[in-house]
């Protein structure tokens, strides 16, 4: 049998993402900026892409800029912020994806800004108490605050950090790659100046993506050349990794109460399984309360174990299931987690992240807890 | 009848490129990031794909590496060298794409680089003398010169200005976007540090790309994040895309000598009928000789013509022809071109591209021909 739950690294992309972006392989194939007739066609496409990601935030096709990741649009929301707006202040936190928060060091290290850390508990909680103090302190700051973590899950609450940055007048950018797809987006009330998708999370293609900035925020281009995604990227556009996320995007919200019911319903069961049978297990930062991490991210504790440690993730595989040790986003597993080293998770200790997504079934989740048991289950005789 | 001559702008994807790229859309979706098998197996493909584009240039795979586009590899050799290197001068030519005309200036005004723009003759000849006496005067120089004109077709000698570059110990980055998968490159004798590729230009997917570079050199990452791409591009790869641009590389050096001469045979015919059909014709550049232009582009200047002027290409599209006054690549014929400026091509007279590939046939070029003629007779009568 084999399990993917590591749908927080990737997800398989869906087969009607598939039958949108055909056509665009096969049948068109004009260059959008071309102003004849194969040109245009494949325009119209990538505007009625803007507008259908639009209309599903609630935002302007104008604020859509479509990008080649979740990691292009940080780095491009961040670094035009900053030079845009003459920021020289940042505030973010210890458990930010590298595409944040290494691109705020570099800026560090060039001496553009001063680089403000928050402080987290051991559960991975923000303490928006010295937020407020930082934003009062230094105007014009630039928040760069993750929606959700893609190890833990943990969730944060982003309209009352928005309002906040809002009142001091700061730059709010959100990491929303693991929200987007997920959870709605109401960009019309949401005090949120710049926000960012990675398709592939969703069931799209990777390689594509999508940077949200707010119209009344200017930054200048991330790539420069050509005329593209209205001056801020240039480039020939990706055209079916536009359709494709596009299509990914609606199809996320057609049903999006289900998926999570389901989903919700697996990690629930996984958390129980667990509990019930591997004494000692433990559950990272938030990630076991269902009102504050994503339903589809579990980090798992494991207790001090002689035959898993390190060889955790090799033994799931043998096995057939596909898993993540913290974050499979850069090199995965081979490389210690900073967000767990942030919560100071016990080196003795195994972590390993599951996520889950509408493909998964009960099954999977029940082959996986069975296995995880009897690894554990091993040393007890 | 529909006749697609637009080639540079951008080309039809081969079947046997999207037969390549589907299971990577169907069946293998693993982040090549991850250890498990789902990832490995994708990160092979990848790995698979750079040795194979590493192979046909005679470099090696570690000297690869894959972006979104030719624009971006070109931004990302020339912001990165100037940054690796402390370059504060560069060279270019007034008839370079705006990924690097654009990229350059900006550089300029922010003070980082004095930028020299090399002077050209009514035929965009290149005056390397001038080049020599700017290497000589400006140690650590970086020198960005395109190996073929995207408008009008002029192919530089690489080997001759890499030399140059090389022996006043210049960085040098050739824009190669244009014979990329048109002519063979060996990058084992070329004097070249830098050279990019996108592969939508030869039958491959749009928003994929490739920057090679001179495994003697090294630059700062493009896009911070994820260890990806040996740390140059954070980011989840554009898996599609990199075994996509791969596979038309390989398809297009299966053919290539093939493909040229019919090609060939195309724009020779092209000529031939016009000169004869149209009292007045010119060819911009040095579009009209075989020898010192890309087979696959034409650039067509008309004689003066009421019923034409600024209509060309609408009444060409209404007849079915796609084809691209000037450049494409940013808003195409709606911009005037920068390119036929610096070679005082008359405003009085229309000008318009017209590119080739292996799938178009002798029926599109004398279609057009036709059609070009009898829109050109009108006014004689
Ligand atoms: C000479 C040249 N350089 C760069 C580019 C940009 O490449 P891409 O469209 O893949 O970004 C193009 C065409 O678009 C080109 O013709
Ligand atoms: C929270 C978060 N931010 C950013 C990224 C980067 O997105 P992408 O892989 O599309 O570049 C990821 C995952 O890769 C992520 O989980």
């Amino acid at each position: 049998m084999k399990v993917y739950l590591d749908n927080a690294a990737t997800t398989a992309m869906d087969d009607r993402v598939i039958e949108a972006m055909l056509p665009y392989m096969r049948n068109h194939y004009g260059n959008p900026s071309s102003v004849h007739s194969h040109g245009r066609e494949v325009r119209t496409a990538i505007e009625r892409a803007r507008k259908k990601v639009a209309e599903l935030l609630n935002a302007s096709p104008s604020e859509i800029c479509f990008t080649s990741g979740g990691t292009e649009a940080d780095n491009m929301a961040l670094l035009g912020s900053i030079e845009a707006r003459g920021i020289t202040h940042a505030i973010t936190s210890p458990l930010e994806h590298h595409a944040v928060l290494h691109t705020l060091e570099i800026c560090e290290q060039k001496g553009h800004i001063k680089l403000s850390i928050l402080n987290v508990n051991e559960k991975g909680d923000l303490d928006l108490e010295q937020l407020e103090d930082l934003l009062r302190n230094n105007p014009n700051s630039l928040v760069s605050l993750m929606q959700a973590n893609n190890e833990i899950g943990n969730i944060n609450d982003i309209e009352k950090i928005g309002t906040l940055a809002k009142e001091y007048g700061a730059f709010f950018h959100s990491d929303t790659v693991q929200t987007m797809g997920h959870y709605t987006h109401d960009l019309s009330t949401l005090p949120i100046d710049a926000l960012v998708a990675g398709g592939h999370k969703f069931h799209g293609p990777k390689g594509s993506g999508f940077l949200y900035l707010n119209k009344e925020k200017k930054i200048p281009p991330f790539i420069h050349g050509g005329a593209q995604e209205r001056n801020m990227r240039g480039g020939t556009e990706n055209v079916i990794g536009i359709v494709g996320i596009a299509k990914a995007l609606e199809i996320a919200y057609e049903d999006m109460a289900d998926h999570q019911k389901h989903i919700e319903s697996l990690k629930t069961r996984f958390i129980e399984e667990l509990k019930d049978g591997i004494p000692g297990v433990e559950f990272n930062g938030n990630s076991a309360d269902l009102n504050k991490s994503l339903y589809t991210v579990l980090s798992v504790s494991l207790p001090p174990s002689e035959t898993n440690r390190g060889m955790l993730l090799f033994n799931l595989d043998l096995e057939g299931i596909s898993a993540s040790g913290g974050s499979a986003c850069s090199s995965g597993a081979t490389v210690g987690s900073h967000v767990l080293r942030a919560l100071h998770h016990s080196p003795e200790r195994d972590a390993v992240r599951f996520s889950f997504s509408r493909f998964n079934t009960m099954d999977d989740v029940l082959y996986t807890t069975e296995k995880l048991k009897s690894l554990y289950a091993v040393e007890e005789v």
